[in-house]
């Protein structure tokens, strides 16, 4: 028997999940662990930057009225009383005449007014007492950066939610975040179905395939966050399958199956949803591909379960289960990025309903180009290997011509989006 | 004494680097975990896709022939012989005004020329017989999938040193490959100089900064895909570093310092490359920051002398070390991407030489655009930490406008560059 379902908009199903969004939990790791996670907190200045009045230059800390008029022809003498490195604390005070060699970084002594670097300077020794020709005057400030010039302690400088690249590292080890507070990864469990899928290390047999979107959602999992936890294929047999769910369920705080949601003969995850009890959210979506999407929530939990097709289960995990990730990862803007690009190839197919096209961007002369990454026919996996984003196609257009401006949605940017989904459906 | 140094261009300092990219080394990892690796060698199909002739839809695998001229009002009658599921290996043949019904995937009955979707069909019993009737003729091949219609076997796909991302891994895993060759991970030593460095989790003092751009360089190794090891602060004696460095080199094939270059009266590290012997390719570079930025080679290996400050440090490792990394991944533009985008922000100062800056690009309307992702000084963590790009300003120029168009390099792209030096210096 042919089950009857309603198809909603993407927008209307995004907005479904959104709603059981979790909390996200915090813990806390070492410095040396926290790249590619996000922030749980916000990286404030724990001090002021400088946290002292520092030299911005190598070369001689002086009082500016001492050198005043100085010229190449006619230097200022003055006598170096002191030397200090980085890192050094200077003990004696500049004064009448004095000055003292100093490092970039290093801290300014007392009386000193301005850095004049080593290039205006020339050093000699007169009577066993090192001495230095200023060459040009200098106004008063130059070459020194003084203390809470760059920041003020208590600034928040990285917000909460922000992924941790090499900048953001520098700063938490700036302000002394040896131990830093991150969001936990969600574990996100994974089950493929299908009695026709072979394990990877096995042969090609007539009738059968191999299991390949099982390894790309853990890899989409992976990039999203999250932490994946795969318990293998569902058996054929509904109570096994419903007892391996049931199981899984208590691990993890999302729960993927791959295949068994649409409305062919053998698939039978809707049942399971319905003997478990489980909040279906949708099980269709006026979208290609993927438009048998079916989310469903159980006692907090949320379970996706996305078409078997290749490309649909790709595009599925990144529109309804990346931005539940990333908003237990703190994000504030858990979708996908959605600007405009130039198609740079013809799409003649007709959209009866949003159509997400596999896609590549690529940038010339200032201006973003993108163009599908392979024969956008679902079942091609292929097509996916160069994809970094997803071309939007709205409903109800007849094909789209070289040169023409259409939204797409970024894959492999950390910004994200907080609501894409407003203009198209 | 000052240390007279020549400048080179940028585009002379990569080329000197790069003739001492070494050979990358493969190894074999788990499919598991492979995710963010580099591709040792290329993907090749292993198989026909599909690799049996496939019902691209639900519906009745069924012969043409029969159903011509059949519509709704005079629909055709067949007989149901078999039901197929995604798996199953048909066992009858379809004869003359016979039909088996079919999965999507599943494989093709012998005699059987095109599946007719479910929903132009309607299936009834008939004297214990199951029947369908279908409603619309159909071409011979419609929703079909032939052997090797997608893709033949041996058909190359992706490239070595491509990046594994989900959709690499769904090829690895469609193809069979649960071993898969990469790119070994080449090891980057990296020492922190300077006097002045505390560790992260001490409380400042006078004259003293945190160390943190030990932090941000493991983090850049890692994310240009090589292993960091950290060996922590060189001593503030020669002998001890000299010791410490030769001991280092034996463990790692590229040597990143901190710190320790400039002609300084503290900064030794151009002694010891003497005392090693090494062959030092350049150390003054005509750009900003990181001018001083010094690159030796000893014995196979390639050591980065950065600059301690953390912007120069940054970009020298992008700019030098990154693409020797990529080379040992097995890439074939290990370069940062460069393109072309639109300064959203006026950036007034003059550039006496090349300057990169660091920026963040966004996107607006299909355009790219970029602006300085902080205070652009160089003392200045902060604007690190939003950072995705340079903005690369030639030298001999004397500030830019907002809606001027300029170059930027990529930094979180996957893509990069075979050589993106040709037009500046």
């Amino acid at each position: 028997m042919l089950e009857r379902r309603t198809s909603i908009p993407v927008s209307e199903a995004v907005a479904r999940v959104m709603k059981y969004a979790g909390e996200a939990q915090i813990e806390q790791v070492s410095i040396n662990d926290c790249d590619g996670r996000y922030l749980g907190e916000d990286l404030v200045a724990t001090d002021d930057v400088p946290n002292f009045d520092r030299s911005a230059f190598d070369g001689f800390a002086i009082r500016t009225e001492d050198i005043e008029g100085a010229t190449s022809e006619n230097p200022v003498i003055l006598e170096v009383v002191e030397e200090i490195g980085a890192g050094d604390v200077p003990l004696k005070t500049v004064g009448l005449n004095q000055a003292v060699r100093i490092m970039t970084g290093a801290q300014m002594p007392v009386g000193a007014t301005a850095v004049i670097p080593l290039e205006l300077t020339e050093t000699f020794i007169d009577q066993g007492k090192t001495k230095v020709k200023a060459k040009r005057f200098i106004e008063q400030g130059d070459y020194v950066t003084y203390r809470g010039q760059d920041m003020k302690a208590g600034t928040p400088i990285v917000e909460k939610g922000t992924y941790i690249n090499p900048g953001v590292k520098a700063l938490l080890a700036t302000f002394g975040y040896h131990q830093v507070k991150v969001a936990k990864k969600p574990k996100v469990g994974v089950f493929a179905t299908g009695s026709e899928l072979l394990d990877v290390d096995e042969p090609l047999v007539p009738g059968k395939i191999r299991n390949s979107n099982a390894y790309m959602i853990i890899s989409q999992i992976i990039r999203s966050g999250a932490e994946p936890v795969y318990f293998g294929k569902l058996a054929d047999d509904l109570e096994a399958s419903f007892a391996a769910i049931t199981k899984a369920l208590a691990d993890v705080d999302i729960l993927v199956t791959t295949g068994g949601v649409s409305v062919g003969d053998f698939d039978y995850l809707p049942i399971i949803y319905d003997r478990l009890g489980a909040d279906v959210l949708f099980n269709k979506i006026a979208m290609r591909p993927g438009s048998v999407t079916t989310v469903a929530h159980w006692n907090g939990k949320i379970l996706f379960g996305l078409s078997g097709n290749p490309s649909a289960c790709y595009v599925g995990y990144e529109l309804y289960a990346r931005p539940i990730v990333k908003t237990l990862l703190c994000s504030k803007k858990p979708h996908l990025q959605r600007t405009k690009a130039i198609l740079a190839e013809d799409f003649p197919k007709v959209n009866p309903f949003t159509r997400f096209v596999r896609s590549k961007i690529f940038y010339e002369d200032s201006q973003l180009y993108v163009a599908p990454s392979g024969a956008d026919k679902s079942n091609i996996v292929s097509s996916l290997a160069l994809c970094n984003s997803f071309i939007v196609l709205p409903g109800g257009t007849r094909g789209f011509a070289i040169g023409d401006i259409v939204d797409v949605l970024l894959l492999e940017d950390h910004d994200g989006a907080e609501w894409p989904w407003d203009q198209t459906k």
